[in-house]
């Protein structure tokens, strides 16, 4: 038997392009017992990837050239000779970038299809959205009255923290890059929506909807607009630091103002994290965040591209800011 | 009776000169019921006094134009109508830069001078001490075995971090601007001392004298140093911002390298501090200073310029580095 896997052709400089890519044919063992065969569904792309494309030191290790990319994956169970697992069951994982793939199943999560559909283990209730909720609530600590901003707002990401924040009664403040996308933003509940593409002075435009300052900046995108915000930053401010989706692709080291003596004299925490560190907390994050969809706190948007072929395109869309909520390629 | 202050001529541009500032004579008051009269010993000059002379937004307020500087000082009470002080007492507490004070001792308070020097008020079991130890235990949160690297190592603050780094058994890589300063370093028992002037790749330096990263970097200065050892910065490090005066006399923006894809990748925390912060747990901090300067595990340095008229001078002084340990001015 064989099938497809789209494999990492090149290291890209810069914007990645489609030649950075490659469909190969490859062959399949029949399973063994203990492992089971999957067809992949719902494929999560997201902007940490970029960094994996590099052959650098982070906090997950690179993709390998001519071999598969891999990330979340939602797959159906097509054949088992495992007891852990019967065909039809759903399962979450690390899973490669392959349409049908053999697993001895150990690093897999069953997902129930009846309490959310399945793209959202992907999204909201899977690493973008315990990233959202544990950035934002252990990290930034918003409290009631108090102003957050939020960068790659109309993200994956973002657009879970806003709607938190919003949750926690503070002022939101969203930053994207598009007319349709500041409109969701409002129609969700943002207090605040800039489009910085269409903004000329956002320095300005961050200190007029933060009259008092800005308290919690959960920053996805870095580069000048993080400048601006944090030209604005309050005393006592804390930046969880989610990503920097501007300065992925920079082929030079990204010059900007030397940020320290701001946070020297306002007092400001600034933390890089990783989703991986909360790990214990995960049962309390996902369960939050399913009572408030539940509640219609949250309200969830995904980006469903179509096609196992369109999985490198739906990457790069990423960084076109193509994708409203989580970016998802369906099989 | 008259006696002389030195007040703010001028806002520096860059580098203060000494046209920045007057030494003016004034008149006093006779004191009334519940003030004192005090006479200054020692005043401190410190890097953030900079940051006052403009007319800039920060933790402290800015010095006003043809007013006194002020700062911490060690004062002797020379009469007394308040019932709280005796003349003969000796006082710690925030005055101007003027030689005869009068003052209603509200924020003021008594040192023993059986138990320490006066001036080690100023700096080891002063403010400079709690800095270092609050921002190092609090902030940097040091374990045995890890690096800690300190920039500015042979200042007031840097000598205390690295002593008290060393305590927790940590390795400590201290940086400073001397061949004088780094044989003090190595003679206190720093395990590496880097004299950033005669060094021509810093980023390599560093990562020659800390193998397994930096895990603390408790940052004095900023700029191109702190480049060289956040490059080497190791995963889950801290860094606790305590002063960036590299630059406080730039009279532009400073850039540099963007600092958060390195904090993101590496899930870095970076937090400024200012030492009213620790408030609450001051009483903690000196007792436990004075019992490692009993044990002899913290040795005190200092530079005590001469004359009254020579503060101006002596804080010039600290930004082309011509103190070791804490500045001090002996009127």
């Amino acid at each position: 038997m064989t099938t497809q896997q789209i494999v990492l052709a090149a290291r890209p400089k810069g914007l990645p392009v489609s030649e950075d890519f490659r469909m190969d044919t490859v062959e399949i063992a029949e399973i063994k017992d203990g492992e089971i065969l999957l067809k992949g569904l719902y494929y999560s792309v997201d902007p940490y990837m970029r960094g994996r494309m590099n052959d650098a030191k982070s906090y997950v290790p690179p993709f390998d050239i001519d071999q598969p990319l891999n990330g979340a994956v939602i797959a159906e169970v097509v054949e088992s000779r495992s007891d852990k697992f019967r065909a039809g069951d759903l399962v979450a994982g690390n899973l490669p970038w392959q349409k049908i793939i053999v697993s001895d199943g150990s690093a897999l999560k069953k997902v129930d299809p009846r309490l959310a559909a399945p793209s959202h283990y992907l999204g909201v209730l899977g690493m973008t959205g315990l990233t959202a909720y544990f950035g934002l609530m252990h990290i930034g600590k918003p409290q009631a009255g108090e102003t957050v901003v939020v960068s790659g707002a109309a993200g994956a990401v973002g657009l879970v923290v806003g709607q938190i924040a919003e949750i926690q009664e503070c002022h939101v403040v969203g930053i994207a890059g598009s007319e349709d996308k500041t409109k969701l933003l409002l129609s969700l509940g943002f207090d605040v929506a800039i489009n910085y593409k269409t903004t000329p002075d956002m320095k300005k435009a961050i200190a007029a909807a933060c009259p008092k300052g800005v308290d919690v900046y959960f920053d996805n995108v870095g580069g000048g607009i993080s400048d601006a915000v944090i030209a604005n930053i309050a005393f006592h401010a804390r930046i969880p630091l989610c990503g920097q989706i501007s300065l992925y692709n920079s082929e030079e080291t990204p010059m900007g103002p030397r940020l320290q003596p701001m946070l020297l004299t306002r007092s400001v925490l600034m933390q890089g994290f990783i989703i991986s560190q909360f790990q214990e907390h995960f049962p309390e994050g996902i369960q939050q965040l399913a009572k408030w969809i539940k509640e219609d706190k949250i309200k969830v948007h995904e980006t469903i591209e179509h096609g196992f072929e369109n999985l490198p395109n739906a990457l790069l869309g990423l960084f076109k800011g193509e994708n409203t909520g989580k970016m998802i390629v369906k099989a």
